[in-house]
């Protein structure tokens, strides 16, 4: 069922490039649905927008204001649910709280102040967003997981108004454990809007949704199109591709634990990926005969076996430095690095989202309850991207302030270089700040 | 010629909206060509690449090999041109220089590692990027202080290899300048490309140029609209819209410096805007009249003029804490503070991409020597964005590593969360690791 790859096969290359391929598809006509869903929020507003929101999510509000789902609501949900869910949220979040909590504080000592030689002061604050839209799906599969993972860092980086956009599901009525996890997270504001009308009123707001600077969160490809398409006007997240996780083990890693390891990748979509590693060819045959064992029992066995049909691979190498280079070219969301001697080569990553070790890990830790972001880069843009964080909510501005002796020494370099460019008003500026000999 | 704002008149806030607004203009038709460019040289690499550069761009290389520029030739440029500026270019490249590498050891301290009561273990690395693009228009305008700004961040940020992609400009040649530019700035490799197709060979790679993990970089809309189809395979930087600078200032600033510091924006291009802000109406009333005289001995005065009728304008203000909730409305991307107790208000400056404080400090010592980055977020993306810096060219990995006594607390926290997502491999993986009791 598996791909085998070997390093010391002569097919390794193409083998490995297959498996790296991610082929985006050109979705031309969704595109153009995109763009007249955007256009007409932007233009009409909440019109549009309740318009949309009755004819495809089925929603029964007369007025726009009818899409605020009102705070008392959340709290509600909150009372309602299952004790023990609530208890594994409300301590998953008090987690996500002191992992970004100190990701802030390393933010905060990341900006400086300094002077020159010729007393020119440079300073550099980190600012937070003012506001910031979260978008959750409203489908068959809800995520409150993501609530947390989304809203958390946001108000932990300072920002003002997090808002979060939530269409109703197949049931008629929104999730009480996404609105649940909304109150623990302390989400500002909940509007039943979805798709490309949810982001335009976030992009461009409407009497009812307020414009927000940053829009993030998952969403099926109406959401991720228009994402793309407001990008620019306001910030947004990286568009997620499928998710993938890449086990480097040896028999330290009990056999069953690894068969979770890839189930619960594989679980996730058919085009998920699940990548085994190992020196060890006996264990890469025992945690695939285990998986065959093992596949029957799952819920989601036919997820899970066609995704590990498609995109997963078994992968055979000679050394553990070896797997470590496999796994930078690859830069992968999840990184398990479940072998005995671990430490050796932890430092030796260089591309990765998140990375578990040893074989107390898990990734699944990392996906609700650890403390660390789940919305990581996927598809190999870990070698240019980073997990979902704090910073992803603030922005950095400079400040200069020259003294006088300053100017006198940078005008005539500046004017230099103006003149060079032909930009003369560039160099004029900069020597009228010289003072006259 | 320039608009004038009353912020105590009735038409105030449609003024205003006026002011910020930016329309973007839907570009269906290059889409379609970038489109066919960008599939045609991640299909068929250099032959494709080759033939754009001739066709295009008037190339008379015979193999795309013969697109490289040897290195040789980037330091023979240097020693070939006028030696006032390479002192200049060297000057500003070392204290561009010294401000990132102050942001790049703020980053280093951005970094941590702890440990929670479980004793799990938990850190982030901040790590390079292997290989940037950087890209430089080839045009009638070269602005070698752009390759600066864009490749010194860069190589103290720790990437390996910069590339950069240039056109052969109307003068059937690359600029000499911006060669030199690029051997002062630490350029790793130089190609004779551009338009969409530099972007093309940078995001896919081809048997010539590398695949590098972002790109950077100004352009026409050939290379911004190539830069957005290929934003999720590579990384790439900000799309930039017209240039802005907002002057808040009174008669501390002398007359000429104000009309210089607008028109140095001005001369950019007819969209860009220069906004002059004031408590003292008398003030912008000599300013505007200085406009008039000074105006006829600029160089770009066709631009200066249209670019102040489109976009400029004067505000009258009653205080400076309304001048200051204004430009933190407008978010603009360079904001001088020019007035006599600016000391009070500096700190509530909240959205703005460059601040220069004082009147010695003009923008014009930011675009070139200063030091700060002069790639900055436009059109009021300053709300969302921050100016280029070595943030850019790294990013950040979460590492966890739990204890088993860590493994036994999380492990039923994930395997609840997990089950209320209806993800029964996620709970067994996360069991797996709990010790039998």
């Amino acid at each position: 069922m598996i791909r085998r790859l070997d390093i010391n096969s002569d097919s390794y290359k193409d083998d490995l490039a297959a498996l790296a391929a991610s082929s985006p598809v050109a979705q031309i006509e969704i595109q153009n649905r995109v763009s007249a869903i955007l256009e007409d929020v932007r233009t009409h507003g909440d019109t549009a927008l309740l318009k949309y929101a009755q004819d495809f999510d089925g929603v029964k509000a007369e007025t726009a204001a009818g899409l605020e789902v009102d705070k008392s609501l959340l709290e509600k949900a909150l009372n309602e649910i299952d004790p023990e869910l609530k208890a594994a949220l409300e301590t998953a979040a008090q987690r996500i709280r002191d992992y970004h909590q100190h990701q802030q504080e390393g933010v905060s000592r990341g900006d400086y102040e300094f002077e020159d030689q010729y007393l020119n002061r440079f300073w550099q604050k980190t600012i937070p967003m003012d506001k910031v839209g979260l978008y959750v799906p409203g489908g068959k599969a809800f995520y409150p997981s993501s609530v947390l993972m989304n809203a958390i860092p946001a108000k932990v980086a300072g920002v003002k108004e997090v808002s979060m956009a939530v269409p109703i599901g197949y049931s008629g009525s929104l999730s009480p454990v996404v609105l649940a996890a909304a109150a623990i997270a302390g989400v500002d504001r909940v509007f039943t809007m979805g798709g490309a009308q949810a982001i335009a009123a976030f992009a461009y707001g409407t009497d009812t949704v307020p414009a927000v600077d940053k829009i993030v969160g998952p969403g099926n490809t109406y959401v991720a199109l228009a994402k793309r398409a407001v990008y620019g006007h306001v910030g947004i997240d990286m568009i997620a591709g499928p998710s993938e996780i890449l086990v480097i083990a040896d028999k330290a890693l009990p056999i069953d634990s690894a068969v979770y390891d890839l189930f619960s990748q594989a679980e996730h979509d058919e085009m998920a990926q699940s990548i085994l590693i190992s020196t060890d060819q006996d264990y890469l045959d025992q945690v695939e005969a285990r998986i065959y064992e093992l596949l029957p029992e799952q819920p989601r066995q036919d997820v899970i076996k066609a995704s590990l049909q498609n995109r997963g691979a078994f992968v055979k190498v000679n050394s553990w430095k070896e797997a470590i280079q496999l796994s930078n070219a690859l830069a992968p969301e999840h990184l398990e690095l479940a072998f005995a001697d671990v430490d050796q080569y932890v430092d030796q990553v260089t591309h990765a989202g998140s990375v578990f070790v040893g074989v107390h890990t898990t990734e699944s830790f990392g996906d609700y309850c650890s403390g660390t972001n789940h919305v990581l880069p996927t598809s190999g843009s870990a070698r240019f991207s980073s997990p979902l964080g704090v910073h992803d909510f603030q922005k950095r501005t400079s400040f200069t302030r020259c003294s006088q002796q300053g100017a006198n020494f940078l005008g005539p370099v500046a004017a230099t270089m103006a003149r060079a460019e032909h930009l003369e008003a560039h160099a004029l500026a900069a020597e009228s700040r010289v003072e006259k000999g």
